[in-house]
């Protein structure tokens, strides 16, 4: 998607050890208009599957996945780092290490909110290693239900989460596939779609 | 908002411990179609105010955050949790204490997300002794910024924390306010507005 592209480029910050910050539009601050370009552009690549349900993980991936549903017109799950007392005992769970925060967390999700109808589609904002996105294809096949697909907003094509995602059979539609970064001259290249 | 009554009387599972269950439409499982209701009832009741971003706390006020946001046509901008190596050193914090985990958070903002130019909106899920609210005001006047106003989806009425705010010249609207709850009977009590 070029104006994701063009937006990474313009104030996106290449940081050493392989981060690109993109806090000021994606990940802490938000621009909401940008999040409904990008739910427009995944509504189009998945326009041919029976999407009824998009499950997502805290806290990042919240925004986009809400302004998305918008375009497919289905409710939100998102998954949660840490057990609440508000969540019932029936969970789905999976174990998740993050690249960001060099940790591994627990994750859940209601039974009750991933079911063996569902057809899922799982959106975030990065994949890198793609730890993420396995831990949630997990509940959804813990749950029988059916994953449709995984919409990324940034996808790091150094590393082999998306790669390895495609090779099992999932179909994965990054908006941007970074190539390439270097820290000192800050340039981004990004994979031609 | 009457509809969003009726929604926590149709789906919402009073619990113990003055415990609302809203899990299938508000904070895990998430209805956009009703949070855009709300979206266009926050900017009704905030239409006089000169609103240029929106900040929340991850991780549940982010979905409503953002629908909101779309009426408004300006950013979000969410607190987090714990320092990410992602949040450069440069950051507003404050400790927040939890109602629902029964812990004590550390929240940052980055600095260079709240402006003293900004006129911010600050939006949530829940508002019950009014801590996570306290601490946000706190980063927006640490910012020399200016709190227009809090809009929270459902508040606890039984609880101090809307009526301490109100006292303190803060303008807060709550679509819901339960007035009293009881897990034995399921009864919900709205306060009239």
């Amino acid at each position: 998607m070029k104006s994701l592209e063009e937006r990474i480029r313009k104030d996106g910050i290449v940081k050493s050890g392989n981060v690109l910050k993109v806090d000021s539009f994606l990940n802490h601050q938000m621009d909401v208009e940008l999040f409904n370009e990008m739910g427009k552009e995944f509504k189009r690549l998945f326009a041919d599957r029976p999407i009824n349900k998009i499950l997502t993980i805290e806290a990042s991936g919240i925004g986009i996945a809400c302004i998305v549903a918008q375009h497919f017109q289905v409710p939100v799950v998102f998954a949660k780092k840490t057990q609440s007392i508000n969540i019932d005992g029936e969970v789905y769970s999976t174990k998740i290490e993050s690249f960001t925060h060099k940790r591994v967390y627990d994750v859940i999700v209601s039974r009750k909110y991933i079911q063996p109808t569902d057809h899922v589609l799982i959106i975030d904002d990065f994949l890198a290693n793609g730890c993420a996105v396995r831990g949630l294809i997990d509940m959804i096949q813990s749950a029988g239900a059916t994953v449709e697909g995984v919409g990324i907003a940034i996808e790091k094509g150094q590393q082999p989460g998306g790669r390895m995602l495609r090779e099992d059979g999932i179909r994965v539609e990054s908006l941007a596939i970074i190539e390439s970064m270097d820290d000192e001259t800050g340039t981004i290249l990004f994979r031609e779609q």
